[in-house]
């Protein structure tokens, strides 16, 4: 009688939160110290005092105007603040007009999904590994079909032959995340030229733009000299949905933004069908007072030299003790192989040493985990004696 | 080739929207103490100094577990404490387990309406005068049937005969708001419990049960001795909506929660589906430092004796000038009749006072307007003489 949809969405947790979930309950047994907790990308490393400074402020300040609503499609002092952290850093020249404040990137991208899909045969592209809720929002919410391209294993840039044959008439959309949650790379240079010309060739032969949605929360989150693209400006049809949960390490604050550059074609409507899908959806407005954070500290990030050791430490690790693993260049994970096919097998064999990690599979890349590393450097240190175990005990 | 019905809820703004937005503009060229603004529910008056004080506190506490995620559902310490406050002042029984903290009202009532409708076929049922977003929610994105039973004009309780004859076999939940937007008015004891015979009655003779969507953010809102119903108890089948947008003056956090008691039929079922529609529409959780906050401060309200001071001046002047009205007992807003039978032609005539009301069309309710007075009192003093000549002008 009720929506069975949505009771089985809410029965079967995601993996991930499952895992997290073992670890809570495992802590009260064995002590919190003993687990080794790698599967939620919950930052635990602190915003930055910055963010704490502006709190305290903000605080002492007119309760009336602080905690307010803003417009819905937010304070027009917070866009300005996302257009110029933007034009500042990349040359680009962003209007307050092209900024949507969301409740951070799930919702950034629910809302940018459900305004671009217009009927039930239009397809959103995605690539393996993929954030497991993507395809869910994909099929549940906006109601379209996901097309899912398979990892390219080797370095996990985009496998060019395969996405092309998967696409069609009705590909309305690709939904690329770079730095990548699972796997930490960043799309090369190449990679987004390539991305870019195929996707002006396509339109241009379907006759109708495909649009190139950004999910960009690790933007910030970047290593040993590698530079980020921007990907927007390579791409006229990109929609940027960014999110300010793991670059100033408050992802529980939901704030984050769409932005929708001129050049996208028929900017307008497709603005105003995001504030139309962020009203539809029952999003007001961005959280107010975050608002007025990430005004103050767009830009800033949590000292990202954390996860950088971490990285080093755990690669280097690893990969000692016969772990095969592509070298990430952000964001805060790992996503080596399992040492069997069956990735699920293989976390269950790491529970045994309280090791806890992410199968693969939810990523749309079995035989593969993830180690989320956003953890303290010393639940690293102690970690790894208990890898090369689990190693040792497959025979590696 | 994007979702034109997305587009277009973007690009028409709520009425209530507009004319904020009206006023915005108008400010400018005559100033903002000029502007008569009565169309927002946008508490002025500020939230209680307890909020402030523990933002404040929070701000000095561990950034990581401050702002990290809570559970989907929300924090433990945060769900304990909406249950101590009910049951503390209502005599229930409820346990954390049945309350699921949300991003204010409007993503109780999407999500709630999510899990619920099962189909295209299920009727909601609204009373008017209703909140204008209700009908939208309800068709565009739970994809139900949306009914409205017309308004009982002369106490805007309920027109049971005509709610008894749309009932139907489809009818899967009503969707109340006592004290009610636009009409302030608090439904009565008499109300309240014919209601609960009414569905008990028709969900035993169409073999399911009708869920009771109770919309409650003015409940701690309630004037002159008048007492509120709490709503559950009186129905077994009830879902609670809360927001602390207007009891604490906080609309822009937003942070409120869903109860599913236990006594609904099929509780946990009904849980597990707001969990998963809270999934699918992409809430992650709500906002981990305003849950803190609502954990401390629940209970509390802003200073209300400021509405009650407001309600009667307005009241009484505007009935002294010729003006009809229903007392309301709660809330903020009044719902007098208009001076002639096209509200938005009336609202437009008070334009020329810069007195910004809202028509009563877009609440069902034709040939009304409403009033938000939750403005400082001086506007009230300052604005009655322009009420005083627009009913002049109409010769009343």
């Amino acid at each position: 009688m009720i929506n069975q949809e949505m009771m089985r969405l809410g029965n079967h947790r995601s993996v991930i939160r499952d895992i997290f979930e073992y670890g809570n309950q495992r802590a009260k047994i064995v002590g919190r110290e003993n687990i080794f907790d790698f599967s939620l990308g919950n930052p635990n490393v602190p915003a930055p005092p910055k963010v704490t400074e502006t709190l305290e402020r903000l605080a002492k300040t007119d309760p009336v105007a602080l905690h307010g609503y803003t417009s819905a499609q937010g304070s027009e002092v917070c866009r300005k603040a996302m257009a110029d952290d933007l034009n500042r850093r990349f040359g680009t020249s962003y209007r307050p007009e092209n900024f949507y404040m969301t409740c951070g990137a799930a919702a950034s991208l629910m809302i940018t999904l459900r305004a671009l899909v217009a009927s039930a045969c239009d397809e959103v592209i995605v690539f393996a590994p993929y954030f497991p809720e993507y395809k869910m929002w994909i099929e549940s919410c906006a109601g379209a079909k996901c097309v899912v391209i398979p990892a390219q294993i080797k370095d996990f840039q985009i496998d060019f032959a395969t996405l092309e044959a998967r696409m069609n008439e009705n590909t309305k959309a690709l939904l690329i995340n770079s730095p990548n949650n699972p796997c930490g790379v960043i799309y090369s240079e190449e990679t987004i030229l390539r991305l870019s010309e195929l996707l002006e060739k396509k339109s241009a032969q379907y006759g109708h733009p495909i649009y190139l949605i950004s999910d960009e929360p690790y933007r910030e989150i970047v290593f040993g000299g590698e530079k980020v693209r921007f990907i927007a400006p390579a791409y006229r049809n990109t929609v940027v949905c960014y999110s300010f949960s793991k670059s100033l390490s408050m992802p529980g604050e939901r704030i984050g933004y769409i932005l929708v550059p001129d050049c996208v074609d028929n900017a307008a409507d497709v603005y105003a069908a995001v504030c139309g899908a962020g009203r539809s959806l029952g999003y007001v407005c961005a959280p107010s007072m975050f608002q007025a954070v990430a005004a103050e500290c767009v830009g800033l990030t949590s000292d990202i030299s954390i996860y950088e050791t971490n990285r080093k430490l755990l690669l280097d690790g690893l990969r000692s003790f016969g772990y095969t693993c592509v070298a990430p260049g952000g964001a805060f994970y790992l996503f080596p192989r399992a040492l069997e096919a069956d990735a699920g097998a293989f976390c269950e064999r790491a529970k045994q040493y309280d090791l806890l990690l992410v199968p693969g599979d939810g990523f749309g890349t079995p035989g593969h985990f993830r180690l989320a590393y956003c953890v303290q450097t010393e639940t690293i240190t102690r970690a790894l004696p208990l890898f090369k175990k689990l190693a040792e005990d497959y025979g590696v």
